[in-house]
């Protein structure tokens, strides 16, 4: 597999890594080489046509030198230059997320599906915005667009609603899909201190940003459920259909008084079928031990599948971090070329 | 996708029933058209080249007349004349189970393969006897053997180690595999009851069979772990390498203790690589709620697998039945064919 890739962040070099790490388990299991050809960042890139030498790049990150000191280093290297070259099979797209309009991504994304190149990506933007329109391309150029990495890193909730209930009608599905929030509620609960006290220790861990907004305001949950309703729901819908409450707002009364009754308090994203409509919303809810997701808590992950015949399923976990990140994107690489 | 169903039991029908019911959705959604051309049983079977009409089979069930009535009615149907005609690409292989040498399940599947046929199937014997060598000619001859149904029906567990954690190494892998044995322990606990009088009333609730000594002597549990062994970490065990205990010798004493402790015992199949070796067990162990399966009570199953890269994912539900059990077939059919 000749790979390019795009966005040259946390996740792009800890892929780079990870490569490195993987490569010769991935051509002994599945007998894929990966190979990359170009890594490209908003200002140049390199390009080796018989494949970078990862190890000399992540050198060069490791000493704190810039990239663009290597020796195939070229100023003027970008989408343009990958698609006219057309050496590869598949792009990593992971620019930065904009979700006012996609952009670099969006463009990164149509380009390489229209010239036959499928698309691995973490990039969530142009996902949230336009993935049925990428998906018509991809499948107009027979190509693959593979988001899993968009919708929880690791946990695989793209996966699990592509395969693991493949056959079956999905008719809702639930998910506590942001780790600082649900860090936040179960530090309330199990430590009972307040919603401030509770994110400025989340942020002191390294857990929560400086600035939680889209986390906490409940965004980020209702980002991957906008992309979970469109990828395995067939919907097409967009943020603004979403009716979202955060956790701001959460007392630690609510959740003491939930704790007594042996209810938790979880920030929950939920999408379900009503009469031939998509509905979604993400609010804290109070849930009881029977509910599937009702033990996943401090930064643990979890999505819950309502089938028609496959009874309910639930997958839980997958850890968190830009390594397995982009473990995730590798695990879409595989699952685009080798498949059982 | 044309289909020769072999093996007409419990499984058989309602596999027969679920395409009545969901041919459309899947041609809607997979573009996959499922055609089911032969049903064969043990003493003959009915064939059209252009496709059965299910729905009459079926009358003739609902009707409780044998379908030995039926216009295309053969008595000399079997593996042979479908090989002879050529004219399928998927066998779904029903028969019943034998673990002593997988027949005749496992000349159905080794002669389909052979003639370039996929193979999908819920019968474990021939699974656990002679996987490796079953996938071997499945790749020489580039088609599919599709195991899904052998280890948990619904739960998805052979799907969660070949896709939702694809690229990573899976270091060991834990399971609630039998519904069973975690119903009368799930009952011994939470009703204090002894062993039998939970095996009894789980009899009465139609939840155990009357012989249930390979649910209860762990036998069902050890057999699912051979084939995740097997098919998800390469190895090449077989049931005499797996230490099997069983529940038959479970005091309700043992589980009052456990619970005072926050515990419970549940009936664990494990596998994990040690020193390059592949080792399994199942036996009775007291889990805290830390572990990922402690919460799957009653006839709830549920798979937990480590990963190097990706974390630990658990994957619990599923329905259990022989709908639900079909609805597994179903679900490899589709991969099979139509995968994202």
């Amino acid at each position: 597999m000749d790979i390019g890739l795009i966005g040259f962040g946390g996740v792009g070099q800890a892929f780079v890594k990870l490569l490195i790490e993987k490569k010769k388990y991935i051509l002994k299991k599945y007998n894929l080489d990966l190979k990359v050809k170009y890594i490209v960042k908003s200002d140049g890139g390199i390009y080796k046509a018989n494949g970078i030498d990862l190890e000399e790049v992540i050198e060069f990150i490791n000493k704190n030198k810039s990239i663009k000191e290597h020796i195939s280093w070229k100023n003027d290297l970008s989408i343009d230059e990958i698609i006219k070259n057309n050496d590869i099979d598949t792009l990593v797209e992971l620019t930065s997320t904009n979700i006012e309009n996609g952009e670099p991504g969006l463009t990164h994304m149509k380009r390489a599906l229209e010239s036959g190149i499928n698309v691995v990506t973490g990039n969530k933007g142009p996902i949230i915005l336009k993935y049925k329109e990428l998906k018509k391309i991809a499948d107009k150029n027979s190509v693959k667009l593979k988001v899993g990495c968009t919708t929880g890193g690791a946990l695989p909730s793209i996966n699990g609603g592509l395969y693991d209930v493949a056959g079956s009608e999905i008719q809702a599905i639930e998910g506590i899909l942001n780790g600082t929030t649900n860090y936040i509620l179960s530090k309330m609960s199990m430590e009972e201190v307040s919603y401030e006290e509770a994110l400025s220790q989340a942020q002191k861990d390294g857990i929560a940003e400086a600035n939680p907004s889209l986390d906490v305001l409940g965004y980020d949950t209702a980002s991957k459920m906008v992309i979970l309703a469109n990828v395995l729901m067939g919907a097409n819908i967009k943020l603004k259909d979403i009716e979202v409450q955060g956790i701001t707002e959460v007392k630690l009364e609510t959740i003491e008084k939930a704790r007594k009754e042996n209810k938790k308090l979880k920030l929950i994203g939920k999408v379900q079928r009503e009469d031939n409509m998509v509905k979604a919303y993400v609010r804290p809810i109070e849930i009881k031990e029977d509910h599937p997701l009702y033990f996943v808590d401090y930064k643990n992950k979890g999505v819950y599948f309502k089938t028609d015949i496959l009874g309910d399923i639930s997958i839980i976990g997958g850890a968190s971090g830009t390594r397995n990140a982009a473990a995730s994107i590798l695990r879409d690489l595989v699952l685009v070329k080798s498949l059982e």
